[in-house]
């Protein structure tokens, strides 16, 4: 048995397989990892051949990545056990939903000291209402730590070797440097910081905002506006982390995982492009997600709802104006133009015009 | 003798006009303030009349403002210590060259209990080099408190009343209330904070970043290197404040003067286009200020120029990658293509990969 470190990528979509990339070459040079990666594939039939085996011998996802190459020592595994069992270190790249019953397949089956990474965006329904975070729930289920990987990482970018940065939200300080070597490379600069939970929820968070952002940009109300927006939004993800995920710290919102992915996202990104036509058209959200994203849901509107449940739950509604606004917009609940009415009397601007402390 | 407080709006751009609309309703709706707010208004001769009386019988400021009702409480008064000498509150609004000489009229000629607050972007450059704030040369002239207002402020949208919000950066905060209520409307939000310097530094620092991000957007680099960016100048924004003006918040960058500002200035903004239009052109910053400004000039290199002074004397120019490569790429000293291999070692990437604690 080699003591080097195993590693397996549950996942093969867009961003798995662009991750894969940089994995790949990472393990096949840095002395501590193990140099064969295997990759948990989907089987599936392309033209008469199996998805695994055109992986593994043109080595191209010629599905989800096409036109990139994947480092040769990536192997891509049909079975999930398969892949799986080996691996010290677990990285989930699949789409949310899969989660619950992929854990219940690998539960006893895997390493006892392996240890999990999410690069997946989006979270649960919990029991009842609210988020459940993908991190927690494979935690829950595989009783292994799990620590998340988000930021302003458009996947095929990353597959081009654009120069970009990500966070790792690390769930325990000793794997922090084995994390970093693993993902960072020339052109995806890594920082690692401890906060897992305010990182995983900023990628939730950021799509109400950018929701909020399309709204502004579909009321033709311009710059300034559009800017205290995103503000407002980004101070309610901050005072959200702190009230839910107490404990985090301010200067994880500055990072990849909060600003960066925030602007991108406001500006680019569907849910920013579906809201302003949301108010162009006057079309519902689930016409829209029909005519404009071929029926695929967008993450800003659901997200908006579960945040809801949880600020409705502890009475605190009028603490987030903003995020229950836009919930209440995109449900009907209120018109589109009277979104600022709601952010006017903001908590930001009610303090006391003392001193303004910071809040985490 | 009322004992009310005086106001006086020094400057009559557009800026000052914009918010010569705003103060004015103020002055004349809320007791603490004297109802009238006189505005000094450089002479000049419109159509044969002298814009003070334009703006006294038709209360628009035709050549700056064209379009907006000014109150009629706001009185403009041509000469600048008639203008000055009975205020308590000094609102500066001009363009930042002609203060030094503004102070040395009014030395002597003020209330010696008066306080200013700047609204002047910009700054001047120190004997020698590097950074001088407005706001010190206001007070180091005048020998009286100098608060600022800076903000995701375009003028125009603040005179057509579109929502939007600003910092105050209060130099004591037994004024903050009081510049609070000069300044808050319905849909112009004030947020006060006691870090007057970062607030300043915030407005001048941008416009760097602001031109890194127009290269970005020039090499067509796309979403997440232009996040990148723009997050790592928001960093060494906050790093540069922390060596040259110590003390400071953490919080305040997320205010309306840090992130929103920055963000407005990097997707908009003509130091961002100017910067774009450098590397596809091939042309000279200075020859697209003729060409795209009118020969105005932008604020991004100049100020560039000054910072890597400070950064060169301190020996720290290797911490501010990003502001150094800036300011070469303006200077012709480096190849814009080399934009990112300077900022891939950066500092915020290289620290040993444990937990990052708040910078400040």
């Amino acid at each position: 048995m080699s003591d080097k470190i195993s590693v397996c990528i549950v996942g093969s979509g867009n961003w798995g397989s662009a991750i894969a990339k940089i994995v790949g070459v990472n393990c096949a040079t840095l002395p501590q990892f193990e140099k064969c990666v295997t990759m948990y594939v989907y089987e599936e039939m392309i033209d008469g051949k199996k998805l695994t085996e055109i992986i593994n011998t043109t080595h191209e996802n010629v599905k989800y990545l096409p036109g990139h190459k994947l480092p040769e020592n990536v192997v891509a595994v049909p079975d999930l056990i398969d892949a799986c069992k080996n691996a010290d270190i677990l990285i989930f790249v699949v789409p949310h939903q899969f989660i619950p019953n992929f854990c219940k397949t690998l539960l006893g089956k895997i390493k006892p000291n392996a240890v999990a990474i999410s690069l997946i965006k989006g979270f649960d329904k919990a029991e009842g209402g609210g988020i459940d975070l993908i991190s927690h729930i494979i935690t829950r289920h595989l009783k292994i730590p799990c620590s998340v990987l988000m930021g302003a990482n458009l996947a095929n970018e990353v597959a081009q070797g654009n120069f970009c940065e990500t966070t790792i939200g690390c769930q325990d300080i000793k794997y922090a440097k084995t994390l970093r070597d693993l993902f960072q490379s020339q052109n995806f600069r890594v920082v690692v910081v401890d906060d897992s939970d305010a990182v995983e929820v900023c990628g939730a968070l950021k799509n109400i905002v950018a929701t909020g952002a399309g709204f502004v940009d579909g009321l033709g109300l311009g710059d300034n506006t559009k800017a205290a927006v995103i503000r407002l939004g980004l101070m309610e993800m901050v005072r959200f982390v702190d009230v839910f995920y107490p404990g985090s710290k301010l200067s994880t919102f500055f990072e990849s995982c909060g600003v960066a992915d925030l602007i991108t996202t406001c500006y680019g990104g569907r849910n920013r492009r579906v809201a302003e036509a949301f108010v162009k058209t006057g079309k519902t959200i689930a016409e829209l997600e029909t005519e404009m994203l071929n029926g695929q849901k967008l993450q800003g509107p659901p997200t908006a709802e579960e945040v809801n449940y949880m600020l409705k739950n502890k009475g605190l509604e009028d603490k987030f104006p903003l995020f229950t606004a836009i919930h209440k917009i995109c449900t009907n609940q209120l018109k589109v133009q009277d979104l600022i009415d709601c952010i006017r009397n903001h908590p930001e601007h009610m303090d006391e015009p003392i001193i303004v402390q910071p809040k985490l």
